[in-house]
């Protein structure tokens, strides 16, 4: 029997070699056949079945977290799996779980924190995970402003020990991951005072629960903070809120690589350059935009498959109606997204490129691209985070009414991803950093002081402040220059814009308050101009595989375009572009579109996502979306019975007209 | 003792007549008073209680929505509540259920489409909840395309009875809310065959469960159709699917107000005027308008109360950090919400009115404003849905780390409201029907025949396709004629530059199909202007109260010069006004900004929304946000226990090493 598949037709049109596609999409062979691999060891582990997520109670649901996590670790022993192959396969099994901070911050915490000395005596526990660790930097009262948490470690010097304390209800640790129920240890930012004095927030080792009987340890409190967005979705996480009542713990268990408290309460900063822990920064934003293009380019796959099966008005003769990805509209809103997730994925590969080259300049003492790099990766794990939440919820609106089931799978991906806009750096938060940075930038123009990195273009400000877009007809929009010269001039006369402004003020940081809104969207159009730049530069390598460049380059342009269309009051009012060249980028637009849309089912097929990655009755391969959408139907609870519980107490007697006797 | 109150001091700062604002609010001191007194009943009766509502399963959640639906009903009786009074009091008892259907569409269904016996039989059943009714139009395989819909309806002349029958998968009904478990009747909407002839859809009053066991009627399968977005939110809805297999109803169970099927199985058309049904869609869109400005209403109280309680870097000397909500970023992102809340309640207002018009004329038989007015309540629906959607979740964003939690509400609000950019006509294809009366309309401008209603400005086209802004200076931007006008020249010259391509194309239809993208936006213009108009009107009206008014104008301001700084592309690039006249705008929006700030909290107390209504603790009306958090966190079932459920089996044997010696 021939295997059921409705996209076969939409499969057969695809005018590139899919194959080559999905190398190019996981970045090389190597990573697509690991991914591949691990993808279907996952799908295929009973265990690891994730279709009645939504419905399990708090509790069933953290409880099959735990069971899950425990198999995932076995799987990873038993088949002897890489590093790499471990992470991804936690990837596959896409369940948020208390191992992601331990092996994502708690583990980088001590590497980049610790002593060579500390390294030794915790890495190896924390690599078997004989204990297991969280990062307890958050408190109630306290998040993006990290100077200003309130938990103290005071040192005894009669003891050689630190007091861990809570002082307020608002000190209480709060949101950090794994540390509810499962962590028992946590790295604790905590204010250091030693002789009276306070030397700001710093990282400490602290054992939490007792190894034997996981009891939490005297003088501490934890427990889990309730009950987060969503069914499913991060509810699988234990993210916990912690209080110290005078915990002592040895001194060396403060982290000492960047500073130190000697055995007579000295605090003495050590001579390892500060900056070494922006690599750390570097790394894990580095993580969240290749995330980023993971969740975006779940929630296309879905919209993308549905639109092909869904067909809506438009029957001629009786015949079958319109598939609703035929729509412009429809089209409009998806094909930006499709391409936005190849952008991001392209976008993250470089930051990778970013990290290595950071680390090695570090390791050399090296220190002049720094601020470029902590500028940049803010920026863009600001704007890929922003945009991939906004995506989500706008894929699952293109799914119409069937989109709000939870067997869409769109409503958790959306209310799982969500807090990406929040941690690691509230987007807003992030995005006035980079106008700093901007602003910096922009002041040094003309003290010979050359810009870096992705603000190079800052450079040729002379050029980009009057040059002219040439288009003049719609397919010039299609020259990458073009494109890269209207990003450049927008954001650069953004910036510029932005820097008279302040320099009318005569409080500098007052200027900044009161211009902040436009500050961000100066920073917006610099990002923005990142990932273009990046898209483009991908372009000129050599990318295999017939037909596959081409895609590439349309996917491209309508990323470009689309962001002139959706910010043409920027390109149009620092006149950048024409009215008549917005227009134009417009129609140049559409008419991609009708390029894309052969190709489209394909290039969701290139993200080689299995069935139980998805997740997704609309987004099922097969396409075999009805006759599953009611499978399912009948799999909730409250199908139990025919007559629901509640009926004999709470409708019989209302249908009766029994209510005002009944005891209810 | 005096009550906590953190928010005192900011109540103390207000400019304004609080207490006149929520009269505005209400829209008269007699909804007012309903409204609060019906408000605290709610509040203070324990069975309508809702704060751990989303920590309920599936099975419980459904459970208590019928205990609440029976307790209110049963408090309408004792209290002899009027019809208003009753609806107030299902709209604060603030959980979705079978009623709302009941009340909403079934009822209004036979009164719109009964004859008057056949009123005069169901009505009566209806009223007193001896039956309960849903709406089944929807199935598997169509929505927006209702005329697709695939259930019969086969008329029997030998037994004067209706068939009704699912011939496919894709004709189950599928979505109907109360359908599920609980309605005993439906409208069913199925095509009329008789005589061979299938005469298109129409509606049919079908009992499908028995009044006695409420077992499922033969030939009747129902259920439930499973999980939707979120927890809590619209899972107490039992949104259900339902198949016939040749299932039998009496003749006069069809609705037969606009046609008939006589006993010898002939359809004849009544001579009631098919345009009657409009009315029931102008008043089912308007609640939608209603709604709309509610859920938005809530989010942006929680938001604002928090953003005064929330303090984040910027201490001097060891003072108190700054107030979130005195960030212009902030301010930028929340006070166009607050704006947008009222505009929303104000256009709202004028719908009803609007309703009341139509309801007149289509009695003295005046059909002339209905396409007008059909066009606008679509349009407005779905753009005051929209933003609404998106602004719930810029409001969680807001909130930073602690809007994810469920105990913030805003999660859930997001969740429960989503679906109205989807139900009652999908947004895109809404705007797409607004487009088709725009593009009508520019297309009737040379005939001499006068655009009524909110399309009269494009009466002023020879004016308004050459006019320019005055704008000078960043004040002139306060005048209400300048905005109007600005407003007004960019819809006309988005819907003339949209004509004007249309004509381009030889076949019309083709044209609309390729142009829809611009289509939708130049509906938006549209659509953003009448909000603008209306909010601009209700200024003109005499408004008591200190200050009420000047508060008013201020909020109209901000709403008006946001969009234009959002829609910024449109402005320009028609030439409606400058790139140098919009940042002005953008200048004047900065500092109304400031005019805002202090009014900030009295704004949304104007509101007068009870603590249980926002179920926020981050929106508490004394701002006591801390302690409650902490205090809500130990009530998740997770904390039952020190030591989670599952420790044992799987967390145990990982920290000891002895997983794969263990039995999983
Ligand atoms: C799911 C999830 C997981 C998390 N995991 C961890 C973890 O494992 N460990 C851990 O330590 N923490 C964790 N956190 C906490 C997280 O790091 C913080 O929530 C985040 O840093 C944001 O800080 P905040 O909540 O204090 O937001 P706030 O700073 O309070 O933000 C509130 C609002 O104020 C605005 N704002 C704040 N400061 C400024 C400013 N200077 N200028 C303009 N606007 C401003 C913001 O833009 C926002 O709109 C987690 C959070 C979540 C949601
Ligand atoms: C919570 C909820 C409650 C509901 N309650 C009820 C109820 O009580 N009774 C009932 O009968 N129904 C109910 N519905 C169903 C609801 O009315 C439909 O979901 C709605 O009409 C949208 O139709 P659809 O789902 O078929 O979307 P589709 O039409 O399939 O939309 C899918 C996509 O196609 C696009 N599209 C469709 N047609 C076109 C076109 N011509 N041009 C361009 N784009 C197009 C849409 O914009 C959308 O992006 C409910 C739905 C929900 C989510
Ligand atoms: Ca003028």
């Amino acid at each position: 029997m021939e295997a059921l598949d409705y996209h076969a037709e939409e499969r057969r049109k695809a005018e590139f070699d899919v194959e080559e596609m999905k190398i190019v999409w996981a970045g090389s062979r190597h990573a697509y056949e690991v991914s591949d691999r691990v993808a279907r060891i996952v799908a295929s582990d009973p265990v690891f079945q994730k279709d009645n997520r939504t419905m399990l109670s708090r509790k069933d649901l953290f409880k099959d977290t735990l069971k899950k996590a425990a198999h995932a670790w076995k799987r990873i022993i038993e088949l002897r799996l890489s590093e790499e192959e471990a992470t991804e396969l936690r990837f596959f099994v896409d369940q948020p779980a208390y191992t992601d901070l331990h092996w994502g911050m708690f583990v980088p915490a001590i590497k980049g924190q610790g002593t060579e000395e500390q390294q030794k005596k915790w890495l190896p526990m924390a690599y078997k995970m004989q204990i297991i660790g969280c990062y307890a930097q958050t408190e109630l009262g306290h998040g993006s402003n990290v100077q200003g948490l309130e938990t103290t470690a005071t040192f005894d010097p009669q003891t050689d020990e630190f007091i861990i304390h809570s002082p307020t209800l608002t000190s209480s640790k709060w949101w950090p991951g794994g540390l509810g129920k499962v962590s028992t240890h946590a790295v604790v930012y905590a204010r250091l005072i030693t002789d009276g004095q306070d030397y700001g927030v710093h990282g400490f080792i602290v054992q939490l629960r007792s190894l034997d009987d996981h009891l939490p340890l005297p003088g501490i409190t934890v427990g889990d903070i309730g009950m987060k967005f969503g069914s499913g979705a991060y509810n699988s996480m234990d993210n916990g809120l912690l209080r110290f009542d005078h915990v002592q713990i040895p001194r060396d268990q403060m982290l000492m690589r960047l500073s130190q408290v000697t055995r007579e309460g000295k605090y003495m900063p050590s001579d390892v350059p500060r900056q070494l822990v922006y690599g750390t920064m570097v790394y894990v934003r580095q993580t969240i935009v290749s995330d980023a293009s993971s969740a975006l380019s779940k929630a296309v796959c879905i919209a993308t498959r549905y639109s092909a099966i869904r067909r809506q008005f438009g029957s001629q003769n009786g015949g079958p109606e319109t598939q609703v990805i035929n729509y412009k509209t429809q089209q409009n809103r998806l094909f930006p997204l499709l391409a936005s997730a190849y952008a991001f994925r392209f976008v993250g590969e470089w930051l990778k490129w970013l990290y290595t080259d950071v680390t090695e300049r570090l390791q050399a003492n090296d220190f002049s691209t720094l601020p470029e790099a902590h500028a940049c990766t803010a920026g863009l794990k600001s704007i890929t985070t922003t945009a991939t939440a906004d995506a989500i919820e706008e894929c699952r609106k293109l799914c119409g009414g069937h989109g709000y089931l939870s067997s869409s799978g769109l409503p958790e991906l959306f209310a799982v991803y969500v807090p990406a806009c929040t941690y690691e750096g509230d987007n807003v938060v992030l995005l006035l950093q980079v106008a700093r940075f901007l602003m910096k930038t922009v002041s040094q123009l003309g003290s010979g002081k050359k810009p870096v990195g992705t603000t190079a273009y800052m450079g040729r400000a002379e050029h980009l402040m009057q040059c002219s877009c040439d288009v003049q007809r719609a397919e010039d929009w299609l020259n990458p220059s073009v494109i890269v010269e209207a990003f450049e001039a927008r954001a650069l006369r953004m910036s510029v814009a932005c820097a008279q402004s302040l320099s009318k003020f005569s409080n500098p940081e007052e200027g900044f308050a009161e211009l902040s809104p436009n500050l961000v969207e100066a920073a917006v159009a610099h990002c923005q101009l990142i990932v273009v730049s990046k898209f483009i530069e991908k372009l000129q390598q050599d990318i295999p595989g017939k037909g596959v460049k081409r895609q590439l380059e349309i996917l491209c342009n309508v990323y470009a375009l689309y962001l002139v269309h959706k910010h043409l009051g920027d390109f149009v009012s620092t006149g950048s572009i024409t009215p008549k060249q917005g227009a134009l980028a417009n129609e140049q637009l559409r008419s991609l579109y009708s390029q894309v849309r052969p190709n489209a089912i394909a290039l969701v097929d290139a993200f080689n996502y299995t069935d139980h990655f998805l997740s997704s009755i609309l987004g099922r391969y097969d396409g075999n979306v009805y006759a599953k959408l009611y499978e399912a139907a009948w799999k909730d609870p409250l199908n139990d019975s025919v007559v629901p519980d509640g009926y004999h107490d709470y409708v019989k007697p209302l249908l009766r007209q029994q209510l005002i006797t009944a005891r209810l």
